[in-house]
């Protein structure tokens, strides 16, 4: 988007905060780059708000489509008439668009954007262990991506014990057996994963302790402000490989491209 | 506003159509060259959804204001707390804004735009005799503003002569004797100004016959897309004076600064 003017197509992110995403940046570098009059607004929403505004977003002639970030993915899915697969299973919607006929299809790329990030970082997800914690909007989109990839187990952490046992409910259904709620992540995981919001403020606790991991272990965040969370620089500290958040908000930029049918 | 990023504030202007709206280029550019953090956005909104847009547009928490156009300033009255005196004698709010406590405030700087215009060209108000075609929601801003600058007479003309009544009614309240109803304009008028939203398009109808006005009138037009609106073409052709849109806009540019507080 060179400048907005009255042609401007919109899209949005909402989320709660908002200040840290990294979608408006990237998006607009996209349309940029691609000669596409359109611009991604970041739209601030307390949970409270959310149905008043997406359906306001909604009835907004030139908005095409939205992302949604913490806390909304879970919450906006009953605003969709329609699923994808991916959203479907994660029961969770991190992009909505509008179709011709005016309805609205939800989709969830945090899953694929995680495991294409891995995979592309050189780090193998067949046959691997890993533990989740946090099972909120993007964590249970990853769960499902990583058994669709091929892991061989998935631990579900999650400070709410019935929201974790809720998620390796569902994920065992259609995997069955490889999915377990647990207090702790599984000491043989190959990947450790933060899904929750821990560590975007400086000042926040460590999401799970890095004692009794393996030496081995990979420590992923899916913060992507600040680059390298409290995490990720004590789990350097100690000699443990680490995954930054970054990498699947990259991988899901050509994937939102087509989903928002981008040119 | 140089990208956006997840701290820019928002603002934005209602329309239907809204390909047409200046605001954005020239907001942009004022947020610009002040380095403020902000970028004003395109909201195409028809008149059955606006009650859901505007509401789902107030809570967003970074959304400080918004500009209303065609068709939408009446309508959008209800949708404030509070009403300043230019929107209240015009019934027609044209910016909203969220104050510290969370309530709206509306107001109209259509009429103070319009009538710094005509005098920023060297064209007189106080004493003269106006024709005011169109009774929409710039229509009766621009109609209280002449009478506040001391148009000695306004002729209201309405494709609906009950609109055009009302607002002479209401006109007259406030200034007893000098506002009147009428189904053509005033071949006495030393200006007659076109609020209508015809000449939009280039095939639109003249919003009024410029046959009987006197040699010495000025014919103003408040559309700024196209600039030479094919009434102003033909007034000119006539040797008629004649006014443009843009001087509206331009000289509220100062107006919406001081009421957004933008720095």
């Amino acid at each position: 988007m060179e400048s907005i003017t009255g042609r401007t197509r919109l899209f949005a992110v909402l989320g709660d905060p908002v200040a840290q995403v990294m979608a408006p940046a990237m998006m607009n570098r996209l349309f940029r780059e691609r000669g596409v009059d359109a611009a991604l607004i970041p739209v601030e929403v307390s949970p409270g708000d959310l149905a008043a505004v997406v359906e306001g977003l909604k009835r907004i002639g030139n908005l095409d489509g939205f992302l949604v970030t913490v806390p909304h993915k879970l919450a906006v899915c009953r605003h969709a008439d329609r699923l994808s697969e991916a959203a479907r299973l994660a029961g969770s919607v991190n992009a909505m668009r509008r179709e011709a006929d005016g309805s609205w299809s939800g989709d969830n790329f945090d899953g694929a954007g995680f495991v294409r990030g891995l995979l592309g970082a050189g780090h193998a997800i067949a046959g691997k262990r890993l533990t989740l914690v946090g099972a909120g909007g993007a964590g249970v989109a990853i769960a499902a991506a990583v058994l669709q990839a091929g892991a061989s187990a998935v631990s579900v952490v999650d400070i709410d014990p019935a929201r974790a046992e809720a998620l390796a409910g569902r994920l065992g259904e259609r995997w069955p057996g490889l999915a377990r709620a647990a207090s702790s992540p599984d000491p043989a995981s190959d990947v450790v994963v933060n899904a929750t919001p821990q560590g975007l403020r400086e000042d926040d606790p460590l999401p799970f302790a890095l004692d009794g991991l393996c030496a081995e272990a990979i420590v992923a965040d899916i913060i992507m402000k600040p680059a390298q969370t409290r995490l990720l620089r004590e789990a350097a500290a100690r000699g443990l490989r680490t995954h930054p958040g970054l990498p699947m908000l990259n991988e899901q930029i050509p994937l939102y491209r087509e989903f928002f049918r981008i040119p």
